[in-house]
């Protein structure tokens, strides 16, 4: 079993983030100022993100320069490895071969640090002194309280309750790198007091965490909002991850016929394939595959509508798929996945075809998971073990095919989940149809709105 | 920041272990049969060690092969990164390079992985089906949990209770690989029973867990028992670590002045400096030194005696530095490096003055591994952080020095430990010098009883 760790050296570290929307072959719809119905400004973005990220947001540059500082701090753990899983290839007693980009061996555990380490870079670049943010089971705030604390940036997270309750040690990382964490929703912020009037024991979700975590930016002048998925800038620093991949897919001398990764706001399944969609619609073979839980199945199953990015509706509308932002997800342990909406670049893609999305329960995704750890060592995050699943069931129906998967995190911080699977204390939450269907309701106002303008 | 990762290929990995005993300039005091008096013969351990360990046991071979099958294994994250520690530095202002030897990217997030695959290889080639241990943290549980699923061996842990109830998702882990794990002292053997009637709270020890287990193998002809440390082959299997090390170092061009490792049982301190030793001997300029708890001072504190290596006096008696088999060390939290004993090898080179030793208190070694991840971005295991603290004093003591240590484990599933520290939660426990005393003075019937024979 010889080359199933395929490395880079540090030279390979890539030099630009890739912007897709240069590549496109359509035009995005812009996001949308609620106040005003018109499309939305660079500088109504301003209060709350820094000059330098919100004009890679407009970008329609195809190469963005990566700066040194960033780069600096991609060395402690990029390029990371893309591993061939000979072991699970086995176990299914399959001819496919399947690759995994292990995203887990950044210091924090996932590929949210790569965003992380370049929003903070150019938030202290422009003299914020402070930062907040959401975050679900933690990966994300991990994330930016490590790159926050590498710039001596101030962080405050606001965790979604299921989470911060299920997974009490990512918010202990997010400590040792000097955060604040607090449960969201909060009683710090008129969005949380208001949802907690309703709802003293409300769950959260990442729309409620953001619409805190976004008042209080808007609301303070040294202190500025970091996202970890969703937007366009976000989904640009990630795709060092596909990057890579490209290269490393190189070295082997293969070619993908099955590109998989598991969307939540759509980060990790964008950074790793948006530089494979160019040669996708040119030659048409690459199946991209986004991976969702039917307890949240925003692409297979919302739809494609101008929506609000959070539940209080403070950020701009923006097209995208969408299960409406008062939809508040069960409680799955992917917390990372319980979010209502989805990139509007992914959304675009989605809508023309480009790629698939498909959608698991909770069960599957946990067995599948538990399988990959036991043949290739790595205990996935409940969020990637969704990718995992897609990852074997393509194995399963196809027949000697390249398949590569994003492995976007582990799953050491997670394992109280596992402790439940195994202790058959999990359940699948059946598809939350009637609460999904309330809340789509909210997106024809909205759409009626937008056309009286 | 350049070159902050250096790194091997695959082909890099090493081929053979390195048996420091060839080279030693002295002969080992070999280990005893309590029973006859007499030195230990092979066949003594034969009921709990397959014949394939027993031999490396004893062998005076200065190189050993690595079976292909445990290669396989090895692929799948060796050969580790060693890293350059620039962000400590800079935060030190030194300007002493500090280099770690990076052993947490195993999959179960320590060095103890080398050894566990090895061990669970002879087991399997010999017919055995099922393996016992001791843990302490929980990382040789896991190892040995991860190594054992690997060649579909059953496996059964005894956790020492103190880490037990602190570390409660090591256990997640061994179960996630399909092994049994129990509290030690346990009533499931003689020795936990007879433990827990003179002190139903006792909180248990890695000398009364190895007991549990030896006893049990020794009672079931399809069982045998593994050890995480201590013993030659163990440490001889944890070479791989140092020729590594050596090749890396090379490619920087660098020669070390300090090597540093924590040392409970002592088999990473081993495994990262044994290939270092004869050239030190040679050129005399190499510094090696051991890290050890204040709580449990082996080396610093300990008599060079024969001891048995267990509580209730079922192993060989071993030379050693030791604090008296019966010594029940404070609940500290690195698990790992509660041991009253210390490899006989590392003993005799501690005892000719060929590595030094040094020995810390909690509350400074968890502030320095909060330093580390800071800076670093990864959380050390708190046996690990024994080897971070003795790191950055040397280089605050020293001027322009090369110093490298071993990262042996990541703190992961110890972020509960960080929780107390940060919280104001944890405490220093003064050296035990009574409780050591009363232990040491069990060695003094044993010395006579050798004498008497």
């Amino acid at each position: 079993m010889k080359n199933i760790k395929i490395i880079l050296s540090e030279k390979d570290i890539p030099r630009k983030w890739y912007n897709i929307v240069s590549d496109l072959p359509f035009i995005l719809t812009p996001a949308i100022n609620p106040a005003t119905k018109k499309p939305l400004e660079k500088k109504d973005l301003e209060p709350i993100f820094p000059k330098g990220l919100i004009d890679q947001e407009v970008s329609l540059k195809k190469w963005i320069d990566i700066p040194n500082q960033v780069i600096d701090i991609y060395r402690l753990w990029r390029p990371t490895p893309l591993r061939r899983a000979k072991r699970l290839e086995k176990a299914l007693k399959t001819n496919c071969r399947i690759y995994y980009k292990d995203e887990s061996a950044s210091p924090t555990g996932s590929h949210k640090t790569n965003t992380a380490v370049a929003q903070a870079f150019y938030n202290k670049k422009e003299g914020v002194r402070r930062l907040t943010t959401e975050t679900g089971a933690g990966q994300w705030g991990a994330a930016l309280s490590f790159a926050c604390n590498a710039f001596s940036l101030k962080c405050r997270v606001y965790m979604v309750r299921v989470s911060f309750e299920q997974k009490p040690f990512r918010k202990s990382l997010m400590r040792i790198w000097g955060s604040e964490v607090f449960s969201s929703p909060s009683k710090l912020t008129a969005s949380g007091r208001e949802i907690l009037r309703h709802d003293p024991h409300c769950r959260g979700s990442l729309g409620i965490a953001i619409s805190e975590a976004v008042e209080e930016a808007a609301k303070n002048k040294d202190t500025k909002y970091s996202l970890g998925s969703v937007l366009n800038h976000v989904l640009l620093h990630q795709t060092v991850i596909g990057m890579e991949v490209k290269k490393q897919l190189n070295i082997v001398k293969e070619k993908p016929d099955f590109l998989i990764g598991c969307v939540g706001g759509g980060s990790n399944f964008a950074g790793f394939t948006f530089p494979f969609v160019k040669e996708s619609l040119d030659k048409g073979k690459i199946k991209i595959i986004a991976v969702e839980p039917t307890a949240c199945p925003t692409l297979t199953k919302g739809l494609y509508k101008y929506d609000f990015g959070d539940t209080a509706m403070l950020t701009p509308l923006i097209k995208m798929f969408t299960l409406g932002h008062r939809f508040i997800p069960p409680g799955i342990h992917a917390g990372g996945l319980r979010y209502h909406g989805c990139s509007s670049l992914i959304s675009a893609l989605f809508d023309k075809k480009i790629i698939q999305a498909v959608s698991f329960h909770q069960l599957e995704v946990f067995k599948a998971a538990v399988l990959f750890a036991q043949t290739e060592g790595i205990v996935p995050a409940p969020e990637t073990a969704h990718a995992v699943k897609c990852a074997i069931d393509t194995a399963k129906r196809n027949k000697n095919k390249c398949i590569v998967f994003n492995f976007s995190g582990h799953g050491f911080l997670d394992l109280a989940s596992y402790d439940k699977y195994m202790n058959h204390q999990l359940k699948n939450y059946a598809y939350p149809k009637s609460e999904i269907n309330k809340a789509l309701k909210d997106l024809i106002p909205i759409e009626n709105s937008l056309k009286l303008s």
